[in-house]
């Protein structure tokens, strides 16, 4: 391990059998198995209080930090989740899962359906984040955590975070949440739903039972294509990109002719090669069935029953996750009587600036987590001015101004 | 016609066949032989000097008004072409002309090669908005008419507005371009590139030499349900569909459950009836090479030759062509001396505004034809207050504040 940087080092996967009995899913059906790929860092402490769920987002999966034996890249987090690092492992034992309807461990529909032996395919049922919540709270309960210091996450990693807390409301501390939505709105089903056609539409894909045969790569690769670009901004995209062509001068082709083109091609094909096309049509599917206001039912009553504090960051130039759906459940939560801080951030990394503005959000997250229901942004400024934010209702009695943290 | 509304009435396609001797294009090759669809309302007067020449879009054609025999739907801009209308047939002859690269009549991929008398398929030339331009000054030129009252469009009917004034700088004595850019950015050459893939991962698409078989229908269709999303706007959306179901209750499908969704595949399925998948990948690139400023040239100098007015309209929820890129035209346009007049107008239909905010364009567009040069958008206020606006030039000596016309 003399080669590798500080860190945590090789960390190795773990899996659970968890949900004994079977797990009732949302949609009626009922899955009777669920194996759950995890990984853990730092030491759970004695009281059993000191556990961070982190929660992944759609092409993550268990594997957050450090690094595994012979492995180049660490995981998805590294830069959040070590010793010292904003989930401090030092003092806090960090646990993240693959969530539901995944491929990377976790049941999903290419596990083998136990009816046939084969993989499931499209026979897996449609899952959901309260699903997918339910299924960490099961490994929770096999951890022996009854109750966790913050639950954390983005983009859908952050849906099931706010759902922890509307699911267990007395078992969550904390809520860190981040570039995110309490509920998808119609544009964010929609590109989701190009998403799935372009699979589905790819001959290989047949049906959905492509295990013993060619994959729908093709498909899955524009799905990808398509994620790359409400993942960026247009302004970062210019900066990035620019109209610069691959070549020396255009060639007038009818593709693959400037930069942009290039990149995007390239993070089609390299994400065939490491992620499950049924996969993402169930966790995109995943995704639109998130409401946590549905059936009429008011944003602040789903907060009314927990007693966590809520950390909630937006992102400027985030148009995938406009700031406006997180500042929604910030006045939510905070009309239920909830401290809250919510920040938007500037950026121009877009959607992604939750997993690049690492440097921003670490002082804020490290404080908000040694004190959930006494951080104050207003107090504890990291090294980038948030362009809104509010302050905990304990602090100041209501919403601060914009003006107020600029 | 007694059962039709006021208006044009019934109204016959033209054709001509154009640039004689044959047309010499950007990317280096040549078409023998170009044949212009065109339609012309009103009447040219006798100095030939009342020409208004209105350019389409991706998807539309020369079918700009009136309706044609037996057809229930008019012409795509009717609401604003006709007597008494935004662009007064009564007073102006207006011309509509199918771009070069179309399916709509004029020489595109689907035209027989004369080299081969089979469609031309990918054989076809990549062509520029500047070689569309050229096939619409020989048909001017076919027409008797050297100077044009005005040139207007949006979109890609918008770059071919400016493309005229930067081509032909003494052939047009004014411009109105709406909702469009001087230079397609990286976002929006990948989301022309995703379009793109997906027509070309059909396989029915065969290399582009799909005429006599089937043709490339679920791939056009998701391309253009892709353009739909971007067509609209976030709160739009989320006004028109909200997370509405197409059935009763939730069914729990992977696809296909959302009112959004029954939208967009509707789009696309009515989309591959009336358009040829080959004039898509064409006219989309047409779209991604355009770049007014290219090579480093500053755009103002692209503007110094003409001595055309601007009139120049964005829309403040458009974020396909966000109302930042036309502002730079305009200050260009204004640094070059010419008289400019830009509107950002508020409305929340995306893109798709530059076709649904007629009542709102109607007086500005009518009170600056009427004297493009010295229109004041200061004193002809349309019913819809602008966010956003500039005096001309002549009128303020610089660019009004953004409060100035709130």
């Amino acid at each position: 391990m003399a080669d590798l940087p500080a860190g945590l080092g090789v960390v190795e996967p773990q899996f659970a059998r968890v949900c004994e009995g079977g797990l009732d899913l949302e949609c009626g059906r009922r899955l009777e198995s669920v194996t759950v790929a995890y990984e853990r860092y730092g030491h759970l402490n004695a009281a059993r209080d000191n556990v961070i769920l982190v929660c992944h987002a759609l092409s993550g999966g268990a594997h957050a930090a450090g690094r595994h034996a012979g492995a180049h890249k660490p995981g998805w987090w590294d830069v959040m989740i070590g010793p010292g690092k904003a989930f401090d492992t030092d003092r806090y034992c960090v646990v993240c899962s693959n969530v539901l309807g995944s491929c990377y461990g976790t049941t999903g529909p290419a596990s083998p359906d136990p009816a046939t032996g084969r993989p499931f395919g499209r026979r897996f049922p449609v899952v959901t984040v309260g699903d997918m919540v339910n299924v960490q709270k099961s490994l929770m309960d096999h951890l022996g955590v009854s109750r966790l210091h913050a639950v954390a996450g983005g983009s859908l990693g952050g849906m099931q975070a706010l759902q922890w807390a509307a699911a267990f409301p007395g078992a969550v501390r904390s809520v860190i949440a981040l570039a995110t939505t309490h509920r998808h709105s119609p544009q964010q089903i929609a590109f989701n739903e190009i998403a799935r056609r372009a699979v589905m539409s790819d001959p290989h894909w047949r049906g959905g039972d492509y295990y013993d045969g060619e994959r729908p790569r093709a498909g899955l690769a524009l799905a990808r294509m398509l994620g790359h670009i409400t993942y960026l901004s247009d302004r970062g995209m210019e900066r990035k990109f620019g109209r610069r062509l691959r070549g020396d001068a255009l060639r007038f082709d009818i593709s693959g002719e400037f930069e942009v083109e290039s990149y995007l091609e390239h993070q089609g094909r390299s994400f065939v090669d490491r992620f499950d096309a049924n996969s993402l049509l169930y966790l995109s599917r995943a995704l639109d069935y998130f409401d946590l206001a549905a059936g009429g039912r008011a944003l602040a009553d789903v907060f009314r029953d927990t007693d966590a504090a809520f950390l909630l960051l937006t992102f400027s130039s985030d148009w995938l996750y406009p700031p406006y759906q997180l500042e929604a459940v910030a006045a939510a939560a905070q009309s239920a009587g909830r401290p809250v801080v919510y920040r938007e951030m500037a950026s121009e990394y877009g959607h992604d600036a939750f997993l690049l503005e690492h440097e921003a959000q670490e002082p804020v997250i490290r404080a908000f987590l040694g004190n959930p229901t006494r951080y104050n942004p207003l107090r504890h400024s990291g090294p980038e001015a948030p362009s809104r934010c509010h302050a905990p209702i304990g602090d100041r009695g209501g919403l601060a101004s914009p003006s107020a943290c600029s």
